[in-house]
């Protein structure tokens, strides 16, 4: 007909030419603004597929191969602002797409599609010339530098593909697993919401409770049994979990399913004393009080033991005691670990006692060469200040004199800054202007100091050392930042940009990583969304997520992303939530 | 934000008045017509919840109970039409939505999402004030008026529930399940293409197949083994899912995978010497050297006998020799067989020996009372003119002469026309104008005949019955027939408004289902579809689905389910298909 072929032409000739540029109006939401979508396939990108550079004599180089393990937050990040065309880029990852976890909690109940919050790793593969390979990697060869992966278990294919890689430079950009402390049972059944799948199997399975406890013959025990939804853990995504699933029993359920309504009930179990432990504390007391508002049973001090099929166990703080509960289904969500590969990793280059893979503030793993780390696999190592103080007091001290003058500490500062963080940190905690009024406030009006006198001043600027959250703000921006670094990887080997080294001849090459904080935010359900500024500044009231959205990942999610979403949630406010158990 | 807080504010206050009537306008189209969407939620429709309806004198009236099993295409359908606030309608059906099945091979490739063509049930139930139990019908018990069920297997809800329930009036709507004829290995091996879940799988084992095929370290065997995409069975899913995964090759593969594009193959097995060999021969025609220019490789006269793990083997006809082939995906679709519940019906009625439950053209089960049976579930058992002849003969024979005059027919002339449908369509294909001309065409000029004339007149007609097609058109027709008649139910007991009965006193209460054919289509790919319509009409060219959808789904298909359609038509256009593997 005509609508429909009129489409089937346009799209035709919409994809016959792919590389001019087109601006196409595709939605104008009741009357409000239009909303532009490019298209943005630019072929010119294409050229970096070409597999040999030239020396400066004319004689290929040989480029070096990097692999990058993963297609998460800081993976996809780092192949987004890959630009150098001296590598040869491989990409290993089980999962073919780049997901957009922040709105993982809506899925969860149909706000929005998982389709929609994905994006196909193929698509920039193509733009970048890079490879991709659908696979886990199950073993990391360090001293020969291989490593060895595995296809997933098809579903029509049976049996898996095995195969080995070399490298030059291995990218970790693997991310995490869900912590279940050991705790008994939580693998069997309860429910984890960190991939897309798991967000699909949540909805099915509270549809199921639903659909279940309205069938007959059932008792009112049964029923409530079936109705009662636990979450385990009061992080960000366990509030968020629990606020979306009450904004659905209170929303949908009440029409849908109105018969069994009276049943249902949430309980957000937290082992410590506050859930949202990490945001400022008006925001912890804001959520707890809403939640209370909402019906939701909010039980701090409240550890889980056991989960059994039927039943979840908690040892309560107050009290000692053990006390279990039926429950119709567990969602749990309390922290996360190390995945396998890694912990065996960090056994082979003598990281085996840490919780967490360690890199220095380069991201590069330490105790082992031409590897890095990124995003929630590691943590960064950060030096301390007292642990090179001698070495820092030496270099300024040009003259060997055993005191530093102003002038000899002025020329130090600004490279003191950049590899220790931490000082600036502590002079902005302390209202001080700079180092000098550092050692001013340790020193009087003596502008000369020893080495004793040094270490005092500088004693308390450690303890501004704290490790970078486990978010996704983070996980892209380091990157972000190895990208960079990468693309000027020969400029900076020739004029290297970074702080002096202190412990070493010449300076480093790059400055360190540093991250920035966006802000952080806790949506709460209905409108309401709680977040936390930059300085100190604390907000609470109508949801700002898209705002956060838009601001912290603006690079990586795609026009397409965001119209999708924005589709989702003009279906969701037309017709509705969809309850199809599919 | 605020687009966001937009949103939320005006999707409440749409939600908080759903019942005054609305108009919104939801796309526009690169400027092409807007398409509106209303809001058809109406509370007057409610009042049949009320609970039990009062008699002339005021007294309570026991409602009947009517039990339907199926929420598919004959069930739906049923339960949309059905509007008799006498009934109490208990709905129970394993899956909680109604499937769209014609754009079911659209979701295989993702130009279409799955949940755009359910509609949840429970929106229809709220509506007309029925109950809906998620369950399986496992056993009919057809002398206790019972039926028991077991609701399905959660994800974590652990073991099932079961419970029985008592009906009046029992409506079968439970369709059919896929055919294996018992050939070795396809449970295991094969993918079906007949539920939501279906087309998903068969989704992400494409993916799986490519990105398998993909990785390093295989041989050129291996790669052409698991790009080989087998289709068993030349009807149109068959035909149709063949045509969708070569679009997908065709527009989405080579810019994907382009390594890996010269290893895939798509197979067509037909056991017979055609496809589409219920369609117009120049259909077929056409289809086949579509899909010879293609490349799509059609095998006719090819029965497969046996699928294994890696291959699947054929007997061919021309040859009578066993081929095996290695194959990466099989989908298997050779047409329809009866559901166990129903078998075990049909042996409880005395129709065991048949291989499709029979009713007659009420669609009242035959040997039964209080059920009915729709959609692919069943088969009208038509009556045979034959078998009634001298019945027909005597009740218009008034005087009982044993000769009837041409005054005498012509008072049960429309009667017979209307129970017996195969006589208008004889006299159609004769060309003659009334049953008075096919007397004459026997009889010669005298105008009285007796028993013997009268049986030789009509011995020809009986060859015009024939079995109606398993398609949604037939299945929703029903659905509405049964439904129109129930509504009347209470008009026509005091009013019969069918035909005489031959066999017994008085009149039929309703007029037989008649089915009237709008034509059917077969999508083949591209721009392509081919359709046949009513009076002999053969239409081949650019896609006219739509239109097809639209004339004869137009009032099961809801306005959600076109515009979610058309929306991810729009997605797609713009942004291409998705190849992530979720
Ligand atoms: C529900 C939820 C909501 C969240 N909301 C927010 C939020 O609002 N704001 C925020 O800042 N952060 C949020 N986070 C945290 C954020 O998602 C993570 O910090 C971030 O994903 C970490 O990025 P990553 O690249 O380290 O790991 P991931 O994004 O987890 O990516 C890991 C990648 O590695 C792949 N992989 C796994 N194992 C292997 C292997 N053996 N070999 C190769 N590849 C492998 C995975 O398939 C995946 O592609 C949320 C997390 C969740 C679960
Ligand atoms: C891929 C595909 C494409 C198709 N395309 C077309 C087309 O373009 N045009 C066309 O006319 N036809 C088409 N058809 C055929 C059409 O879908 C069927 O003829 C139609 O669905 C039959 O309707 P039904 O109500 O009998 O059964 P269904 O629609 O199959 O519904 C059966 C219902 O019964 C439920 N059920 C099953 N077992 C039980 C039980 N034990 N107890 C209770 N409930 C049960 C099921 O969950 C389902 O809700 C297509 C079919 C398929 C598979």
């Amino acid at each position: 007909m005509s609508f429909h072929s009129f489409y089937q032409r346009a799209s035709s000739l919409f994809k016959a030419y792919p590389s001019t540029s087109k601006i196409l109006l595709l939605s104008t939401f009741s009357g409000g603004g239009g909303v532009l979508v490019y298209s943005d396939s630019n072929p010119l990108k294409r050229i970096l597929h070409a597999d040999a550079t030239l020396d400066s004599d004319g004689n290929p180089i040989r480029k070096k191969k990097v692999v990058v393990l993963g297609s998460g937050w800081s993976g996809y990040s780092f192949l987004s602002y890959l630009n150098n065309p001296n590598y040869d880029v491989q990409v290993v990852s089980p999962r073919n797409f780049f997901l957009f976890t922040p709105l993982l909690p809506s899925v969860t109940n149909g706000t929005v599609e998982a389709r929609s919050i994905v994006e196909p790793i193929r698509g920039l593969m193509r733009k970048k010339g890079f490879e991709y390979k659908e696979a886990e990697c199950v073993k990391i060869d360090a001293s020969n530098k291989k490593i060895h992966c595995r296809s997933k278990e098809g579903s029509s294919l049976k049996g898996t593909t095995e195969f080995d890689m070399d490298y030059d430079i291995l990218i970790l950009a693997v991310g995490a697993k869900p912590n279940t402390f050991n705790t008994p049972g939580v693998e069997e059944h309860a429910y984890f919401l960190k991939e897309a799948e798991d967000a699909l199997n949540i909805r099915h399975s509270v549809i199921d409770c639903f659909e279940r406890a309205s069938l007959p013959n059932l008792t009112e025990e049964e029923r409530k049994k079936i109705l009662h939804f636990v979450v385990v853990g009061g992080g960000p995504t366990g509030v968020e979990f629990s606020a979306e699933l009450h904004d659905f029993l209170v929303q949908d359920v009440a029409k849908i399913y109105p018969k069994v309504q009276e049943f249902t009930k949430i309980t957000l179990l937290e082992a410590g004393d506050h859930i949202l432990n990490m945001f400022d504390k008006r925001i912890t007391a804001f959520a707890e009080e809403k939640f209370q508002r909402d019906g939701i049973d909010l039980k701090t001090g409240s550890m889980v033991v056991g989960v059994t099929a039927d039943e979840i166990s908690t040892k309560e703080r107050e009290t000692g005691k053990i006390v279990s509960e039926p429950y119709g289904m567990v969602v749990w969500s309390t922290g996360i670990g190390s995945r396998p590969v890694i912990k065996d990793f960090m056994q082979q280059i003598g990281q085996g006692q840490r919780r967490v893979l360690a890199t220095d503030e380069w991201l590069r793993v330490e105790g082992c060469d031409g590897v890095y780390a990124l995003g929630d696999t590691a943590t960064i190592n950060q030096r301390r200040v007292m642990e090179d103080i001698a070495a820092i007091f030496n270099k300024a001290d040009k003259g060997n004199t055993g005191t530093l003058k102003k002038k000899d500490f002025n020329s130090v500062v600004k490279d003191i800054c950049q590899r220790y963080p931490q000082v600036e940190l502590y002079l902005k905690k302390n209202k001080l202007k700079n180092i000098a009024n550092l050692l001013k406030s340790a020193n009087g009006e003596d502008t000369q100091v020893n080495i004793e006198k040094f270490k005092q001043a500088l004693s308390e600027v450690d303890s501004q050392m704290k490790n970078l959250p486990a978010t996704a703000q983070v996980a892209s921006q380091q990157g972000k930042y190895l990208a960079k670094c990468f693309n000027k990887m020969e400029k900076c080997e020739k004029k290297p940009e970074g702080p002096l080294r202190f412990r070493g001849e010449g300076r480093h090459r790059f400055q360190p990583f540093r991250y920035r904080h966006f802000g952080s935010f806790a949506p709460l359900g209905g409108e309401q969304t709680a977040a936390e500024l930059p300085g100190d500044w604390v907000s609470i009231g109508h949801s700002s997520q898209w705002l956060w959205y838009s601001v912290y990942a603006s690079k990586l999610v795609s026009w397409r992303t965001r119209m999708l979403v924005i589709s989702d949630w003009t279906r969701r406010f037309v017709f509705g939530r969809d309850s199809s158990s599919i």
